[in-house]
């Protein structure tokens, strides 16, 4: 962990930076194996160039010798007075992209003098790319999922609610040793399929329907990610045309991830194959996102983003087309960049299969 | 949700502002019914006094005609860009408390003679005093949680992980029909209740241990949160004398509660009553929180907070005493103030009984 600490030094360095206050309780366990759950409390680590780190820490968290400066307070003490009188406040401080207006406009009235400046970057480009233990910890994460999914597949039946299934899937996770879901479980059926971000409800499922899956779960502190879509009963030709389009833009797009290659270009191989069928507007989210202790983290697969694909990178590729009061179709799994080329640490068949019956 | 609205407006202007970003979630919904889970994307609402309000909006989000002016944007757009476009660059602008730095620090640098001003109390100041429809949910959550409190009480057994007790807890708040545990709940047993935010492990419950429950659900958008301790088999002098300790100051806490009482008063009446029998120190944290759509909201019954309780408000009552390496006990109620005094949303009994067997 001392060596992630001195990428972080490395990245204020260039960034013309001398401190900076992480405030993600996950990317301070990253850097420090310190693991606080500060609710809505401050907890804050500042990283300084000159290899000052300091701790400020409620007297209520479990916490013994980081290792660290540790600087301590209680509910009712001014912590932000504390970090104000710690900092250097004539020079710029980078700012954790999390750290909520509650800390930071205040310490901006202290220190009148201090330039707050975004500096996530220089933890999650860290983040981004994962050590060996992360990627255990992550195919192994992964590896439930594809379990799990493949059992929700068999476990859905004609005239049981979304609500029903998702808990299914939740219940599963827990039976092996995962803390949770690692967002809330989506069990789409029909038209409700046609809203990605769509929540279970009491919907029941009908012949006809799609059955979208997108669920994660955390294990070991990492997350998966994934998506199928099924039918219930036979798919109509539109249902399995639209389902192949989306199967294929999936399957090109991860066909061609290795090093160097910029994220947008592969969010235009997958965005291109769809809108050349005409279906590009219902194609209305980016690609991918990064993933690891939380399943969004830093990074995109987006027509936005320039960077380039790096060995130890993990993200979803996860096309869609939605249909709006009919049906949606996703596909979506985790990749792994490798040293040349991308490991999907989802296995399941990306293809529909019938369910339901 | 107008008059909402309005109570807002009103208080902007006691503030001297004029615009407002209002970036929770559960603000937002409460404001207008507009219901997003924004995950890390940017949702906003602009509150101005001149009546003049505005929704920012990812076309992600599936949300139709709100009423307001809305601006919409895609994953790609420069949505802060289209923010700073619309507010009045030139004046002190109200900012949510939950706002991330992710967005406040780039709208700071396009509008550099924009004042940032943390507001929220503008909301949560009217979030705090819950209205009639409120009170019916909240009752309701409490009520579940009474009776899953008490089912849990009866579920333990020795030999039983705090783990599978806490499953057993978050499955019976799903069958009740609620969306799940309001924060992640907490079982300890024996030494492990002497760490207030301990989360369930492997640890199994054995004879003479402590049982600490301390959970809630979230019925209807609105959240429930109460603690029991109990012990497995006959607790020794100083267990039940801790107990006992512990519900007389919750009891004498909430024996004072109505309309003008100041939560600083509340607070140390609890706090003297455990000073005065020598544990002072093993009560670390303060005596209550607010709660309402999360568990935690705006407010606190500590010694920092000098104003007074109102009707309609409702937070916790939750001393507790902390003895490391040997057990600990907390006593937890909701409680909402009336016209004349206070109602408690938890009717289960404060006194230990032993469980376990």
């Amino acid at each position: 962990m001392a060596t992630r600490v001195e990428r972080v030094m490395a990245a204020l360095e260039c960034r013309g930076l001398t401190q900076m206050i992480v405030s993600d309780p996950k990317s301070i366990w990253y850097l420090t194996g310190v693991d606080v759950e500060p609710y809505e409390r401050l907890f804050a680590f500042c990283v300084r160039t000159n290899g000052k780190h300091t701790f400020f820490l409620n007297r209520l968290y479990n916490v013994t010798d980081t290792g660290y400066e540790e600087v301590w307070f209680s509910d009712t003490d001014d912590a932000i007075g504390m970090i104000a009188e710690k900092i250097d406040g004539t020079a710029a401080l980078g700012i954790d992209k999390e750290w909520r207006a509650t800390f930071l406009i205040p310490l901006m009235e202290r220190c009148p003098r201090m330039r707050p400046v975004l500096a996530s970057d220089c933890v999650d480009d860290c983040r981004a790319v994962k050590d060996e233990e992360e990627i255990r910890k992550m195919r192994e994460a992964s590896r439930i999922n594809d379990e799990v999914n493949r059992l929700a597949s068999e476990y859905v039946k004609i005239g049981m609610t979304e609500k029903e299934v998702a808990a299914f899937i939740d219940r599963e996770y827990l039976k092996r040793g995962c803390s949770g879901p690692s967002f809330t479980t989506i069990v789409s059926f029909g038209a409700n399929a046609a809203d990605p971000h769509h929540e279970p409800d009491d919907t029941v499922l009908r012949e006809g329907d799609c059955v979208l899956l997108d669920m994660g779960c955390v294990k070991d502190r990492y997350c998966s990610d994934m998506t199928r879509t099924f039918f219930c009963g036979e798919p109509t030709d539109e249902q399995k045309r639209i389902h192949d389009l989306v199967r294929e833009a999936n399957e090109r797009a991860e066909a061609m991830i290795r090093p160097g290659v910029r994220f947008c270009d592969i969010d235009a191989v997958a965005r291109e194959h769809i809108a050349a069928a005409g279906y590009g507007e219902y194609f209305n989210h980016r690609l991918g996102h990064f993933i690891g202790q939380t399943d969004h983290e830093k990074g995109d697969v987006s027509s936005a983003n320039t960077a380039v694909a790096k060995p130890g990178m993990i993200f979803s590729i996860e096309p869609g087309v939605y249909l709006a009061g009919n049906f949606g179709v996703r596909v979506e799994d985790l990749v792994l960049v490798t040293e040349d080329g991308c490991d999907l640490l989802n296995r399941e068949d990306h293809h529909w299969r019938i369910v339901g019956k």
